[in-house]
């Protein structure tokens, strides 16, 4: 077996006054795989099993940099065993910063990535490679099945490609999921009708449980072409399900990803966003935008796009979907620095225009004079 | 609708210089529901589902203490939409911890808590009110099917209660899963007839997907009569589905989700454990114990053990499973403490004994005495 076939996770430790970094690099390697005391191990399953530290340097005062690499074997080809091992037992374990992955190409051949991409994504809503794609959410919760699908016919009226639900809204009273997915596609299609656009509803899957395959038929049979989950809350194994089986676009949403990102502790952005939910099948990752309501640094969004899009394997590139405050009016400076392999998710800033369908046209004007589309 | 119906959730929040609290309760309130200024929300519907900021109050300098309450409507009575009320964009945002949760009776009985319980388990495994029951973990990954289910039957013919998989045993080829867990069950139903004993085997089903059918099929078709299941990672409402859908008694493993236990934010070990593993379903709920490999502190384990066992709606208790280095010799220790509702979960230094079955029936004894039973 060669040493490219290892999958190889970097982290940086915060070690405590005193504290011995190899001996807590060692400790990793074991409590991630055998979790046992060394001489608990027979030594073959010991020599092959336990994750082998393979360097250690120091980054700063008690910050430590450490790579481990695992044999295949103990990976296996599952997302959930492939969470554990990266992230599992050591979550409890204090100032463990998962930084950076090297992935084996085996494995990545059996998670199977995005399977539209980005070029599949601008197929399906016949976006040429000269613009980026303009996105908004359905809100708020508690409006009817009715007045979304209002909503839906006025975005894709102004030309808004890709309309998906809040996260927000499940199978509440108010808006069924039935009901809501066979309005709000029909509404789309009617405007498509009237417009000979092409735009797209996703709604969301809320369900992790088995019970998805039941919402994705309902998605199915009206119509829509991709659908919205959030990986944290479905699993991870879900959105890989989903990929593969579906045929559909699959875009991730961040809720609850936000417990991975504390100081020194946890997975990066970038690593989580522009990797895992690449790898596991998403073709949009929606992540919060420097500079909205949330805290992502711009360096950390620029890292995430960098990763969405870069070669891996034979994974296809997926679209960075920045969100979570992006203003209209900022538009064309997201263009300029993220380019057009971008999703703009604009919410907010259109719904405060009050007529959506002119506010979305006004947008889609705006990006197609800016990129000469 | 009376004020007992809502959703309470109390939270404590970490506030810069001259932040202002209020304002941060308002923005939870809003980010939580209708994600939009409050300009953009018709009134009717802001009125009812923005949450409401029903306390607030300082707990030290820059520390705050708030609740704010949720209309039934906008929760629903499905686990993934709880979560993203709970702790999905807000997750993103800084110093956010949810301390308490004020459960409707009506979303209790939705989501439907542990179907057998503390006294289904203990009816399962023959074990009487008197004594707390004992678990143990087969690994390390690595061994082969016939080499874990030789661990099983050493590990029953000493008397331990519940024999569970180890959270990184998956579908690898050293041990694949339908071989592993054929292989185990019939181990202990084996040790169980040279005994009269009852032990019993609880496999992991590892996977999130829809695949996670399979598995429990097959765990159910080779006579297992609990499993096990890693809530962060296969996600919560798979844990209510394998709940409502199994009949079998459900184990939640804590792999991954130490991301929610960062200081002051997230969400406190006792309600992500001792309430929400609880209401999904799960009939014991295994976590790290005190004075073990990891972080946890004596008053968060009582904490952990008191929600488990609380009246909660109509919920039954489950049991609390404190592991992670728990030590044989401190066993009798743990029992007085945690009284005898527990299941002490011992590996590490059961396996350090070399003769499992004499090592087993050594703590089974000593339980015993300690115990009167």
């Amino acid at each position: 077996m060669t040493s490219g076939e290892r999958l190889r996770i970097t982290y940086e430790l915060g070690c405590a006054p005193g504290e011995d970094p190899a001996a807590r690099a060692r400790d990793i390697a074991l409590e991630q795989t055998v979790e046992l005391p060394p001489e608990c191990v027979p030594p073959d399953v010991a020599a092959r099993m336990v994750g082998r530290v393979e360097a250690l340097a120091p980054l700063a005062e008690r910050r430590w940099r450490v790579a481990i690499s695992y044999d295949p074997a103990t990976v296996g080809s599952e997302v959930p065993q492939l969470l554990n091992l990266l992230f599992g037992n050591i979550s409890m374990k204090p100032a463990i910063l998962v930084t950076g992955i090297e992935w084996p190409a085996p494995l990545l051949g059996a998670l199977g990535g995005p399977r539209l991409g980005i070029a599949g994504i601008r197929a399906l809503c016949r976006v040429s490679e000269r613009r980026p794609l303009l996105c908004t959410a359905l809100k708020p919760v508690g409006l009817s099945a009715q007045q979304l699908a209002e909503l839906c016919y006025r975005f894709a009226l102004g030309g808004i490609d890709i309309i998906k639900d809040d996260h927000n809204l499940a199978d509440q009273p108010t808006a069924p999921f039935r009901e809501r997915v066979a309005r709000c596609q029909e509404a789309v299609s009617q405007a498509n009708g009237e417009t000979g656009g092409h735009s797209v509803y996703f709604p969301q899957l809320a369900r992790g449980s088995p019970a998805i395959q039941e919402d994705l038929a309902l998605a199915r049979e009206a119509g829509c072409r991709g659908v919205m989950v959030s990986p944290v809350i479905v699993g991870l194994d879900t959105v890989r399900w989903l990929a593969a089986a579906s045929g559909m676009a699959v875009f991730a949403h961040p809720s609850m990803s936000g417990v991975f990102f504390q100081p020194g502790h946890g997975i990066l952005p970038e690593i989580l966003y522009g990797e895992l939910y690449r790898i596991v099948g998403s073709d949009g990752v929606i992540y919060t935008n420097a500079g909205g309501r949330f805290d992502f640094s711009q360096a950390t969004c620029d890292a995430i796009n960098a990763n969405l899009r870069k070669p891996l394997g034979s994974l296809r590139p997926a679209f960075p979907v920045p969100g979570g405050g992006v203003d209209v009016a900022r538009a064309p400076h997201w263009v300029e620095r993220y380019g057009v392999d971008t999703i703009l998710l604009i919410g907010g800033s259109l719904y405060a225009q009050g007529d959506l369908t002119r506010a979305s046209r006004r947008l889609v004007d705006t990006i197609r004079r800016v990129c000469d589309a």
